[in-house]
């Protein structure tokens, strides 16, 4: 069973049964959209910091390349070890106790294992409220979260999960064990060296623990689908209910057509709540934390308000919980509906929030132009200019060949609009393996040049993640 | 005038009407509180971008060391050169044009000298709202705002500099210059490069231009000042109106009594609002964007809840403008009150939110015992953990050696009170000179010697602000 001595020591390290080797990794050498096929030399699963430092020490020692890994839900193939058999994956899965959690200084301070689900219930149950929120928050890790500068559907009210953190613990790839863990809400004490870790998608160093931000619960909360004719439409709407409305807007999630069908043809259950189809419809959902304030009454005389100039078509607030539970689901089952589908060119996209209608105009048109064969999907979070295109295409009406050739001329169109526009070509779902090539043409020689000096400082011997982010 | 080759070259660049020497530095030598006296070998004062990017290549061909200057409103002597004559600081105050405003990006896009008021004004008059707000604000510039990632009044609510910044432009040592403004909401392609140089105190390179988040304008905002006995009855408040006005509280300040009297000895025009002296105060600030909304009354059925559980005994809400000021006028006069009053040992404190109460008794019982000579004033940002303790001395009872003496003592003591809490020595002001040595002190050799190695990968000949925050 034990290979040799380093998987001896590593075994010593986290105990054997924590050591998984040979068929007992296969659920971790795969990435969740099955994309990316690897071999890890062996699973890892610490269950404390200091068996993460020992750890990391060990595979200094020799010279073993590491791959962090939490929830493996990434969309880019950034938890997914090499296929050479050389990497070791580190899962933070058993390091899943929360630390502390206090009311007066709002934060809570837990291992990088929890899964975000857990800690939004967790925070929930003491009355308050962790906004992080996205389509993975089932099994995902707050580590990964963290790791990747997760996005959302809370964003435009409370920021990426970079702007979440407080305090960060991270293990060095040399083994040093760095303790920023802090409720602290300034400090100006030398360079804010943890904002290096958020976002580096492990190639840095491995987070082991976080101190997060918990806000007062929301007493309430309302939501409302609307239907419009365009994003220009849309972004007049978010506006407007941004001015008036101001923090209680949450989430602001707009949806094409062609996006709703699959979602209906798809999602058991999935209801369309108007009498008509609608190229466009958003889902608008505001929050208040005073008690007996009549949010539904302020959200409806704003939709109102639109409805009178015309700037939406028809407008629909849920009633109860059950009621925004089915609006919600046309947004929380597009990814599974096109799984379904076919074969998804998806993009994580932002562009100036003002450069939206023309980016959806611009893509859709050239799209369809020059892949009539496909079908245009939108979905995304208006409010930071992060709009989705997913270019769908029939799995059984293209070879493999066709399908590899449209995926790398659909994101070369789309890319080009976006970078045209001053966008960018990923928004919140990282580099990973799928975008490198992608970053080195989106950003300057020496942003790259910068970073790979950073990267050089903290992880000289490149053990760190490699073949993820840049070559 | 032209002294040698390297300051002819540099006067080419900024024209030698923008390059003084000699007599006209001396407003540049010195710091705001005047504890700091340099000599620079010369001031420049670029208009572009680009002339700061040929200084910077200049002054690496010829070694000269720099020291970049925004409003020279710093507390902690980051901006002040040294005594030798050795240094150029670079003063940006010309640069003050805005770049771009865009009202659905909310983003206004500037040049780093332009000064904070200015920025304020300009966004209000759009419509729109910048929150960054602090005593120096009709002086300091933008550039060194976000070199020393500043706090202020409205970090409760919107965080201090750093997460008011979605896009930086900086010019490194070698004279590159990266442009990363955008006005993008999320952008995940590899590091984030430019948190690095937020509250580097200009030790890394120089900021010349940024992309600000601007925010609805509140339709209104209402201020009240309340007494109360204790720091930890302020907390409790703090706290049951967060919970329930949730993001409507802008500003939340507390000032101990000792600190209220010294400023209406000083403060001309100054006015206490209530019949008897209270042990603490604190001014409540809220805002709402919504027209219409009785937000005054919101705030009063707080302050009575309060008042019944005993938890105030006094409160007044201002019921004009004039009132408002007033009110505020006791906040903002404590620095030129403690100015003119005596000699100040001051801090930059925060500690954990919960043990802010802790604090407040532990260091005023410690520091009457140690110095009963002298008076303990407090005033700051209890929303923040952010309490400034100020010892204050009469300058005619002491000899400079005693005062001298006296301030390492108290440091020393508000420090260990500090760093046993968890707290931070330095919450909004940085490290510039006077903190050096308490940098070292507080944060892990490893940190520091992380930190130095990031410095010597982007400023490799160390000329940029030497001197400063490590040495």
């Amino acid at each position: 069973m034990i290979l040799n001595e380093f998987l001896q020591a590593a075994a010593e390290v986290v105990g054997v049964e924590n050591l998984l080797l040979g068929t007992d990794t296969v659920g971790f050498d795969v990435d969740w959209r099955g994309r990316y096929q690897g071999k890890a030399l062996c699973v890892a699963r610490p269950g404390s910091t200091q068996e993460v430092s020992e750890l990391m020490a060990l595979c200094m020692r020799h010279g073993v390349e590491v791959v962090p890994q939490g929830g493996n839900t990434g969309l880019c193939g950034a938890a997914t070890p090499s296929a050479d058999g050389n990497q070791m994956v580190v899962w933070l899965g058993r390091m899943n106790n929360v630390r502390a959690f206090s009311e007066i200084d709002g934060s809570i301070t837990l291992d990088a294992g929890c899964v975000l689900e857990t800690v939004q219930n967790l925070v929930a149950e003491q009355g308050y409220f962790f906004p992080m929120s996205l389509g993975a928050e089932g099994s995902c890790q707050i580590g990964g979260n963290i790791a990747t500068n997760a996005g959302g559907t809370a964003v435009l009210r409370y920021g990426p999960m970079r702007d979440l953190v407080l305090g960060l613990e991270v293990v060095l790839p040399d083994g040093t064990v760095h303790d920023w863990l802090t409720p602290l809400r300034k400090n100006n004490t030398g360079y804010d060296l943890k904002q290096l870790f958020m976002g580096a998608e492990g190639t840095l160093g491995i987070i082991t623990a976080a101190t997060l931000k918990v806000f007062p619960a929301p007493k309430v909360r309302e939501l409302a689908m609307v239907t419009l004719h365009s994003v220009g439409q849309a972004l007049t709407l978010l506006h407007r209910v941004r001015r008036s409305l101001g923090e209680r807007l949450l989430s602001c999630e707009i949806i094409n057509w062609a996006q709703v069908a699959l979602v209906l043809k798809h999602a058991q259950g999935a209801h369309w709540p108007f009498a008509e189809p609608s190229p466009w419809c958003l889902l608008i959902e505001v929050t208040e934390t005073l008690e007996g304030y009549d949010l539904r009454g302020a959200l409806e005389t704003e939709l109102e308000k639109a409805l009178e100039a015309e700037l939406i078509t028809d407008a629909v607030v849920a009633t109860s919980q059950a009621q925004q539970n089915s609006l919600w689901q046309l947004r929380h089952s597009v990814s599974e509906a096109n799984k379904l589908e076919g074969y998804g060119v998806t993009h994580d996209t932002a562009v100036p929030l003002s450069q939206q209608g023309v980016f959806a105009t611009e893509v859709e048109q050239r799209l369809m132009q020059a892949y009539p064969q496909g079908q245009v999907l939108m979905v995304g979070h208006i409010g930071d200019g992060n709009i989705h295109v997913i270019h769908m295409f029939q799995r059984d009406q293209h070879s493999a060949e066709q399908l590899a050739s449209a995926t790398r001329g659909v994101h070369q169109l789309v890319d080009d609009v976006t970078l045209s526009l001053g966008g960018t070509v990923s928004a919140e779902h990282g580099i990973g393996q799928t975008n490198k090539a992608r970053l080195q043409a989106s950003r300057s020689p020496q942003d790259l040049a910068l970073m790979k000096a950073i990267k050089g400082v903290i992880d000289p011997d490149r053990r760190m993640n490699p073949g993820k982010v840049f070559d």
